[in-house]
């Protein structure tokens, strides 16, 4: 039975990939990603053959994975965060569907055994190194608009307003977009107020990690690159300053109890 | 120093524990957490002290915590999926804002140093076991009416509905509460097709594990319980069948570009 993993290898940190990924690694032959995130992992992807391909080619990587997993080799689509969310499972997937509906000519894939292996996506890290930011109803949304039109994108971002959800937007920035960020906060900015506690996590977990606490008045794109994540607190979130230590929860309710 | 890790210990598979929840444990004396969680963990509990207490018991569980911390114990403070959503993490930090307010009467909680281990959230695990159907923006609303009131979550179950987000909802049903995932239901229908895919995600990646995909006209209060994870496709999510195997996926928009 050919097999593939479409394993999860976190944010960054070694630590925070489950053991369940990394066995899925070791019991590969074949790995598929880039090869920033075979870095990250370290020892476990060596003595495998690696197939890179640009960034961008997310549907060639996709199909490559299919097509190895299809000759009997044992493979691993890795993705970072969690591959599950703004990842490549969704697109192994859809060319499957694209092949039960007879849009492909490879039957072979319909019998590789496929398992996914969940793990821990942006939003999750940036949240635990500042506290607990998705500490009640959170949404999501991808800006951008190469696969999605800005016009779905603009509907959820008045749909999280009007729900008063967090946020957290993955994709803010890349060197061709810059804009939407800041369509972004225009928009929230009908809706919640102006001190509203925003993070930006760059590279979060990694060694080169940098974590900014601002407010929705002051997000700028200026500020963002396509390596950050950015989460944004909804009605209640508080930001609290312990000394030196600085924290921003969102709070369930609690309080009326305490 | 006195320390207090909020660890989080996914969803129930041992496997699926990050390395840096388990070096937390490994590293406190104490630990505070429901006793079913640390059978899931295994041996890395052993020689601990275990701290219970029962369930509806958070705040006195998070002051618990934040107590033998403050007292010189390593503590570790286990909550089940992401300690981060839906879970303990928010109450330890509203209690520490409390403190900075002084509404409470402990200044030695303020010495504490926290340290937030992420995990995978139940929505992540009941994805990766159907597929992809987390593959594109989604939010995230907890059902329980406790600590939040209906009418900001039915504002919510309506944002939901209109920004046309996948949603997994959390505490769907307890003991006291069972007409919520029903209403629910019929506020999104009136967004979203009848036949839209729906997961059941009972006891994930846990040995009494069971997973219905069914569709939001047929979704019903009495195919559902307090370990259950629900979570609904949107208006594009897919249910494709491949011989005896079925998947679920929400679609990025590459098909255009197959």
């Amino acid at each position: 039975m050919s097999k593939l993993y479409l394993v999860s290898a976190g944010p960054g940190d070694s630590e925070l990939v489950a053991p369940k990924a990394t066995a899925a690694i070791s019991a590969s032959s074949d790995l598929v990603a880039y090869g920033l995130y075979l870095e990250l992992l370290g020892n476990v992807c060596a003595g495998k053959t690696h197939h890179d391909l640009p960034l961008g080619e997310e549907i060639g990587r996709a199909r490559l994975a299919l097509d190895l997993a299809a000759s009997g080799k044992t493979t691993a689509l890795i993705s970072s965060g969690d591959i599950g969310i703004y990842a490549m499972a969704t697109l192994v997937f859809e060319l499957l569907d694209e092949q039960l509906q007879g849009k492909e000519n490879k039957p072979e894939w319909l019998d590789v055994e496929i398992e996914v292996v969940p793990g821990i996506s942006a939003m999750q890290a940036g949240a635990s190194r500042i506290g607990a930011i998705l500490g009640h109803d959170f949404c999501t949304i991808s800006l951008s608009d190469l696969l999605t039109p800005w016009q779905t994108i603009e509907k959820r971002l008045h749909a999280c307003g009007q729900g008063d959800f967090v946020v957290s937007f993955y994709n803010p920035r890349s060197k061709k977009r810059d804009w939407q960020i800041n369509s972004a906060r225009d928009i929230l900015l009908q809706y919640r107020p102006e001190n509203t506690p925003v993070l930006l996590g760059r590279q979060l977990t990694r060694e080169d990690e940098n974590i900014t606490i601002t407010t929705l008045e002051q997000l700028h794109s200026k500020d963002v690159d396509m390596f950050t994540l950015v989460s944004v607190g909804n009605s209640e979130t508080r930001h609290i300053i312990n000394g030196s230590k600085e924290w921003v929860y969102t709070p369930r309710g609690y309080q009326k109890k305490l």
